[in-house]
């Protein structure tokens, strides 16, 4: 299906992407940057990339499609980087968690080419980083929600459906600022209350001591707490206002919780236990 | 190791308990009561149970070992009804998630009989409840917390530890207040907080379809929310100083992000992250 992929950033997300497409026979030739030089050598080494090259614009030479793998905040930057290679033949993605400011960035950075660029945010991950973890199969099941603009054209808009279907993905349509809301809400809020979770912890005289007492519970709700640093101060920073808004409804009703805790309002607070409990036990992930 | 176990409760912890006892060869004949009639009929048939037992009395009568596996507040009204087949030589155990209520009710009701119980929480669970998901490996590999007090027989004690020992649990012992103090920071809080986030989403116009773009983080992250309501509503209530407490700590940490946030304190947000995340990747379930 496309001759070259240029690969830029070869972290968890952009090597399992290159893996996926490469099993998937729908690429020839990998050409791979990162901005540490020995995580491009070790992506080579893994066989992630076939090619490794010093600059994301050598990356994208000769690419007919183009994967930006990085965190959201080096988007613009990126973007300037590479316009003079991306053509109206060009189908370029991003993987970004946020999409309202790589959206902007986009149109900023690329001008007469943003219709090539098709906004993509992937739902999966690891709570691990690094090529070391590159994995075919992390897309593999999972929705990914686009987010095209006005300006997308609509030929690589069509073509980012197909790559990612082929890839046994589930794909869904939406403005960057509706993805933005409901991610604040079900992703980037869990995140910072994941953080503020363990550190709230580590704040303690005893929380190491009573982290050695947790059990299987504590571990699921906290693994996200794990996750890279630079990418998540990213993503809490670009997508502060819908975070911020979610985070305060939290708050909200976690004190209308303690209110009925502090006065012992047990059929009141079972009720709303009961509320949540029933509403997840329903949930499943899509 | 027992002639009969007398099982009041037949739920998810209290079912499986007994099938792991009877797998171990512990035990010869499980007598079983629910206050369900109907669970405890389904227990018999699971092969959870042997007899039926139509009261708690009944149910520890001719035991030589007694599990209560029911909400923590039910249990004083339980020593209560049990306390005059409660013998110097039957060794009564609970599973309740909080201690330091669980103590002070078996003082109050056990009376001169308050030795033969040995406090217990064993750090398993699942999100479902009921007979129907009794597992024999639910606490193979755990800990189990135990948390006598001065009065409690040191025989009682010792073979509270061999039991559970037999079952694969790794036994720790501590007061009823670090026990609570600790669950309220590892267990308590983050039940609270997941609840908190459902019922956020639940109050918001779109917050179905928020969940419905949720990926696994989301999954994890939520997954105690499906917890039982009438156990954790007792749970949430019985340890509520230590629980506010925690949850005070885990806003003002929370707030303290959200100011970075606001601000744009790219720096010290990113090492804020990084803190929480590298302890999180160091940590263990044990």
């Amino acid at each position: 299906m496309f001759e070259q992929l240029g690969l830029i950033g070869c972290g968890l997300m952009g090597s399992s992407f290159a893996l996926a497409l490469k099993r998937a026979g729908l690429v020839k030739r990998v050409v791979g940057y990162s901005k540490s030089p020995s995580t491009t050598e070790r992506a080579r080494k893994m066989g992630v990339i076939d090619v490794e090259a010093s600059s994301a614009l050598l990356a994208v030479a000769g690419a007919d499609i183009v994967l930006l793998a990085i965190p959201v905040s080096a988007t613009e930057a990126t973007f300037k980087a590479i316009r003079h290679l991306v053509g109206p033949h060009t189908l370029v993605m991003d993987v970004g968690s946020t999409k309202h400011d790589v959206v902007d960035a986009a149109r900023r950075a690329l001008l007469e080419h943003v219709g090539s660029f098709v906004p993509c945010h992937p739902i999966t991950g690891k709570e691990v980083s690094g090529v070391e973890h590159a994995d075919a199969d992390l897309y593999a099941g999972r929705q990914v929600i686009l987010t095209p603009i006005e300006r997308t054209f609509t030929v690589q808009l069509q073509k980012a459906i197909e790559v990612w279907t082929a890839l046994g993905c589930h794909v869904t349509q939406m403005s960057p600022q509706a993805h933005d809301a409901a991610y604040a809400a079900v992703s980037h809020l869990p995140h910072l209350i994941a953080f503020a979770m363990i550190n709230g912890l580590n704040s303690q005289a005893h929380g190491r001591d009573y982290m050695a007492l947790a059990g299987p519970g504590f571990r699921d709700f906290t693994r996200i707490a794990a996750s890279d640093p630079q990418m998540w101060r990213d993503i809490l920073l670009a997508n502060r206002e819908e975070l911020l808004a979610q985070s305060k409804i939290f708050q909200q009703t976690l004190q209308s919780l303690e209110q009925l805790i502090s006065s012992g309002s047990g059929d009141a607070l079972e009720s709303q236990i009961r509320q949540a409990s029933q509403t997840r036990a329903k949930w499943r992930v899509s």
